[in-house]
């Protein structure tokens, strides 16, 4: 018995690991996010079962009950794939659905997937590295439940190096305040990225200082940093850009 | 023209993505790191050429040089496959010669790869993020070459999250050290992984205040955190790792 948790990638279909593709080909069944893309549920063959737990405004399908679902899933010998938005590690409580299934007697594999916290960004033609510009990112959600660890936003804005925020769209107010406070400057480049790797992708760019005052829709990856500044996906490059 | 930058993945070839796997067979030319996995290699096609620009100790291919050949291949009208290990925008220098593509008129295709500062982890069992332990992760290099940015570690310390170090080994001792006069304690977990999702991983654990002195093999991936204690590959999941 095996559940293999699987990362869809930011969206676009040809983002999907030649692994997570196989496994999608194979399932029995696929219960999935509300993060996974269009295009890749289209990949989902029609003999499979889809089972649709993502969390939306309104409609939240329990934590415990989607693991509960995995178990019994998985108790089944089905070939189950548990389809996540971007790679399950990150932010997608891959862990806890990886304990409930350990804890009863079900092996799991765990099918990296590309983070949208870096490939949204660079489908925006912003590195979230860049010698001589940044050597560490940070990728922070901006959404706290109860009994989550805090993040230190003060301590944060002095690392250095590029902030990549998810799930930060309500809060982004607050949070420019916090990492302003810190010591980065209200003329730090943001550049915020929706949909990213589809045919709906929407860039928006602004200073930390606007960022508040910015419309920016849910779900966004938020970016800030001088990166954020950088478009590599057009020619010619800013000079400005360019690695001393 | 258009030269694609390429992200390998950590090693197993399963890993690539459909896009990356496509535009490999397709290639007329591959230019390839050291640090791209010897499976992933096996796929290029015996009709493409294969050009190795890896830089390794005592014999290095400047990256004004692998810049400058990209350029010359580019024009060629060829297809070029630029393959980097792990993603093109993580501390692989993907942004630099993107921008020297850039500004010699010829188009830049950037594929994502999947990073090994998560999937290296994540092969050894350890999450980078968990609910109710780490809501943050900063993936900084160790290695710093002459005009790079400072990262502050002591202030990364009080960030909150897990720390994951790429190009780290040599400077271990001093980067633990550094952590810990930020506020970490000295029994703060550590997982160091080398050769990740290959059949040759080597997985190493210990505490932050053991780190100088443990024996750890260039190059590896090492983690810092309390999500380090994770082991998720193998039931039953401690007890302790358990969400609150």
């Amino acid at each position: 018995m095996t559940v293999a948790l699987v990362g869809a990638g930011p969206g676009d279909p040809d983002l999907l690991t030649v692994k997570a593709a196989r496994l999608l080909a194979e399932a029995d069944v696929v219960v999935h996010d509300a993060l996974v893309g269009a295009g890749v549920l289209a990949l989902i063959p029609e003999s499979a079962e889809r089972i649709d737990v993502g969390k939306r405004p309104g409609r939240a399908t329990p934590q415990e009950m989607i693991s509960a679902l995995l178990v019994e899933l998985g108790r089944q010998g089905k070939r189950v794939v548990r389809l996540k938005g971007g790679d399950p590690f990150v932010f997608g409580r891959g862990g806890e659905e990886a304990i409930a299934l350990l804890d009863a007697g079900i092996e799991v594999e765990i099918v990296p997937g590309i983070t949208s916290s870096i490939a949204a960004p660079a489908a925006a033609g912003v590195p979230v590295t860049h010698r001589g510009v940044s050597a560490a990112f940070t990728v922070v959600t901006g959404h706290r439940r109860p009994g989550e660890p805090d993040v230190d936003w003060q301590a944060l804005a002095k690392v250095g190096g590029t902030i990549v925020i998810l799930m930060g769209v309500s809060h982004r107010a607050a949070i420019a305040d916090e990492l302003i406070a810190g010591g980065l400057g209200s003329d730090t480049p943001v550049m915020a990225v929706r949909q990213a790797t589809t045919d709906d992708e929407v860039i928006v760019r602004c200073r930390l200082g606007e960022l508040g005052t910015t419309a920016v829709e849910s779900p966004a990856t938020i970016v800030v940093g001088a990166v954020a500044a950088f478009d590599l996906t057009s020619a010619p490059a800013p000079a400005s850009l360019v690695a001393h």
